[in-house]
């Protein structure tokens, strides 16, 4: 079959290799029919050798697909289901998933990224940019989509659910966003669009949308936000929304979906005494922040929220929203291809096509 | 009048100065009968240039006492009431008063404090480590004591909630503390003392004190501690107990009362994924934690909550909890000295002096 590994920093490769089998009895194996590519991947591929990735990796981990088979202890998934499933595997039954966090499973691991893959998860990491993937702990894992969005032409928002969505969905839950909140978002790449559909639908009065591009902005303001600042060309200008907005005193939640050192002084300078600051962007793991942070944390009681999505959890809340038409993650795939053409959908969102915020992978 | 100044980094004394007066009609002028020497203060002496701290600054922010005089537009306080201040003046009208974050109020500064202070708050700071102390906002800023505890032998348990226990409470709220929660609080001085009773109040199951003084580790034991842990004799012994409590997990909750680079990668490293983390330290502002803390807040969803202590609005709430016993808080005041001694509680506090954990003056 085909599939995309790494090899190498700025090297990824749609390479044919032997299809998975079930290695354990509580394995399924997935034909997948619409995989993501994933602004992580983007930094796998390049710079994953800063990571320690095993050269020959494989890479993904958002995919929707029909079961194929299952091993002898899978009781919920059968073959011919349609299956949505989160970017983590997980048990379902630890103390972490029991407390709906699914991505700090004691068993878990994430599909196509080694530092997260354990010995007992099998002998190769399992990535989902690819035609078939196994799926450790089926039953505890795999969500089935719902009736009515269980069809091809619906797979674009479910995919985004497994993680993009998901994520921006956790920022504003992790910042708190309620009924008549002023809220910021930060970043208008997939995540920060899919926080401003979140917060909008958890009832924010305000969602001030700020980014650098404004064909994605407008994404943005499609999803309903209230207000969108470009800052790349008005910097000030953001500020002035915010403060104009709430007499003065800042946003009551800032979710920041890019989370460098930058955007976090940024977010804490807007965010209000007492507020909520969510950070769900990799960007500190390049940039890590200083101690102001802190200091302005402190001195204002600004609680931070930092977190990897349990999409496990959410999928199930928000794929009724989904058939609802509440959210629609799907605006994120601005570009589809086939697996064949992987590497351009990376090239694509390295940024040399612009307008490119997300590319989906079918498998013809 | 007698009142403690700074007169530069480790040169704290007692001087003669004029008596405060009602400058606003909101002002009340306070006759102090017992103010507390808090670690703030001692960080002050010792570093206060580089704060930027004038020559010749009042100093002390907890302070309980008898009203003396009130200025024309205060209605709630009357001359010879018994009243608790915190540590922080307020209007206690503003949007952030009514959060409860009266640390946080747009109109309010700290005693006794230069950085808190702006220009409509009068020429000269108050300190109130002093006969008389000039309070803004008399009605915002000042509680009546409730009668039972409305006499003197009362004043170091009602003293101690200006600040000290109520940053103590802040933590454990912060931390989300609840019944049945395993909590780590680390530092052994008052806050420290103070947080695992907040914790215990709370309902928490375990409650594991660590520091460095067997002394003070038994104030803690008193105050409820399940189990404490001297980490600088016994640091492996820390680890162990929170993992063996917590089937391998971590603790729900870490309130941090020292929140440098070393304790709050300390408290990291002891919360459970999806675990609370509260600093309520100044140690982060002397040594800035890295961003090591961000990437396992972040993979491990842990929430982080740094605060200034909105001591007026805990003051009401924990007033009847000291009145029912079901804390005291004047545990953490092991000597008592006239104010002419001021010098000398400094140097107590400063560890000259074994086992002093805080000192309380008297004003005669």
């Amino acid at each position: 079959m085909k599939a995309t590994r790494w090899h190498g920093d700025g090297d990824i490769r749609v390479d044919d290799i032997a299809e998975p089998t079930i290695l354990d009895d509580r394995d399924a194996i997935v034909r997948v029919t619409l995989a993501g590519i994933c602004g992580t991947d983007l930094h796998l591929l390049n710079a994953g050798s800063a990571l320690g990735l095993p050269e020959g990796m494989r890479i993904g981990h958002e995919f929707v697909g029909v079961v194929e088979s299952v091993g002898r202890d899978v009781r919920g998934i059968r073959p011919g289901d349609r299956v949505v499933s989160p970017f983590a595997f997980c048990d379902n039954s630890c103390f972490f998933c029991e407390h709906d966090l699914h991505c700090n499973c004691e068993h878990g691991g994430i599909f196509g990224f080694a530092p997260m893959w354990k010995p007992e998860h099998g002998p190769e990491i399992q990535g989902c940019q690819s035609e078939f993937v196994r799926v450790p702990f089926a039953d505890g894992t795999l969500v089935p989509i719902i009736e009515s969005l269980a069809a091809p032409e619906h797979d674009a928002k479910v995919l985004a659910l497994s993680d993009v969505f998901s994520t921006g969905f956790h920022g504003v839950i992790g910042a708190d966003v309620g009924p008549g909140d002023t809220v910021v978002v930060i970043g208008d790449g997939a995540v920060g669009i899919s926080a401003v559909q979140s917060a909008v639908a958890k009832g924010a009065a305000a969602v001030i949308h700020v980014g650098h591009h404004d064909d994605r902005l407008r994404i943005g303001v499609d999803g309903g936000a209230t207000h969108s600042v470009n800052d790349a060309t008005d910097g000030a200008g953001l500020d002035e929304v915010v403060r104009s907005l709430t007499s003065g005193r800042g946003a009551d939640a800032v979710v920041d979906t890019i989370s460098t050192d930058g955007t976090l002084n940024q977010a804490i300078g807007l965010v209000r005494s007492g507020g909520r600051l969510a950070f769900v962007g990799l960007g500190f793991a390049f940039k890590p922040p200083g101690g102001d942070i802190y200091q302005s944390a402190f001195w204002r009681n600004v609680s931070l929220h930092g977190g990897l999505a349990p999409s496990r959890a959410y999928i199930e809340q928000l794929m009724p929203m989904v058939e609802q038409g509440r959210i629609d993650p799907s605006v994120v795939f601005t570009h589809t291809l086939p697996l064949a053409q992987a590497p351009r959908g990376y090239d694509m969102m390295n940024g040399r096509v612009p307008g490119a915020v997300k590319v989906a992978l079918t498998m013809n």
